[in-house]
């Protein structure tokens, strides 16, 4: 993924504190992509780790979380999910979240379980970096992950019948996350139809300009 | 807080997996009770611990996390967010989060960094309490929550004059949180206009009705 700058893309252009491997700033820019609103997007290099704050980033976000966006006239906003749904609105509304109704719920209890099995596999991988990391924790990550696996298999036919909105790409990221921090996992093997339409989601353009890289 | 039950409620009893201690829990309640909703839903209890998943709870929700609610249709729903967002839905929509505009996403914000503090003491309270804790990570955690306190005291008095909805019903939570789990912190001396609007709006029917007690 480029550190794709916006300069002179005109009005409303966005700063977005960034890095080319956080899985949560890959959500907005896939996002931003498949609104066509990538282009107005100036993204600002921002590493962020558990046990290294960003000062640089704690007057805009005191949580020193990534993504965090900061809008034209100084609104700031922040996590994920409520850019997500910023940018949206400002596509127009309703295309990647619904906007009412069962279909909303069921959208955002998706986006919740694989946002959430981010936020899990993050610590798993801080806890197994440690020197001397917790069994205990590393057992309730572990069968966790057996339950979210097994979840997904079962539910990505109906995930796959929806719209390619917010839980498709959290979903497609998460297993390319997992590709990335978590070979040994073997969730390719494990969920066979949840990779099969991972990998197509993957070949969207979305996906494809946001690839992880080691830059 | 008692474990409530709606047994005979009637029509359109919903479950939700609860403790007495969980702050996201919590704020689901007081959302319940601020939207005149809480005879509707029928609790129960559900210990949950980072190192001790709660396996009945896994079939709802993989992740292993409470809230989740179950509604009689068995639609399951969580994050807290979604969940609040649902239940202000049934009470007509708007009531507790603003349905659109800046004001809607001022209020997520707002909410994404409460409830985001929220995670991040848990996580510090996690970590202190091992037998070996990381320094770099107990230093990283005092030094966001830092920047957060000093966030919440400058903006305060903007909350205030917002509606008692999501962002302040989550403020008000993480410092009767703080009070319970984080004493030495010594917020509200550090925060003394956070803490006396924390203090006001605590006396309100819903906070009273969802206190934490040691039951």
């Amino acid at each position: 993924m480029q550190g794709r700058r916006a300069e002179g893309a005109g009005q409303g252009t966005m700063k977005l504190h960034w890095s080319p491997r956080s899985p949560f700033v890959r959500k907005v820019m896939v996002a931003a992509h498949e609104l066509g609103l990538a282009d107005r997007i100036a993204t600002v290099r921002t590493v962020v780790a558990m046990q290294k704050p960003a000062r640089d980033l704690l007057p805009d976000n005191p949580l020193g979380k990534i993504p965090t966006l900061v809008l034209e006239d100084g609104t700031i906003l922040y996590d994920s999910l409520v850019i997500i749904e910023y940018l949206d609105s400002l596509a127009g509304g309703g295309r990647l979240v619904p906007p009412a109704g069962p279909a909303r719920f069921t959208e955002l209890r998706r986006h919740a379980l694989t946002n959430g099995f981010l936020d899990l596999l993050i610590l798993w991988r801080n806890e197994r970096d440690k020197a001397q990391p917790l069994p205990a924790l590393l057992d309730a990550f572990a069968l966790k992950t057996d339950a979210v696996l097994q979840a997904l298999e079962d539910e990505i036919g109906a995930i796959a019948e929806g719209p390619a909105g917010l839980a498709q790409i959290t979903t497609a990221i998460v297993g390319a996350y997992m590709d990335f921090r978590f070979p040994d996992l073997g969730w390719r093997r494990r969920c066979p139809r949840l990779s099969a339409w991972q990998q197509g989601f993957a070949e969207r353009p979305s996906m494809r300009a946001t690839e992880i890289v080691d830059a």
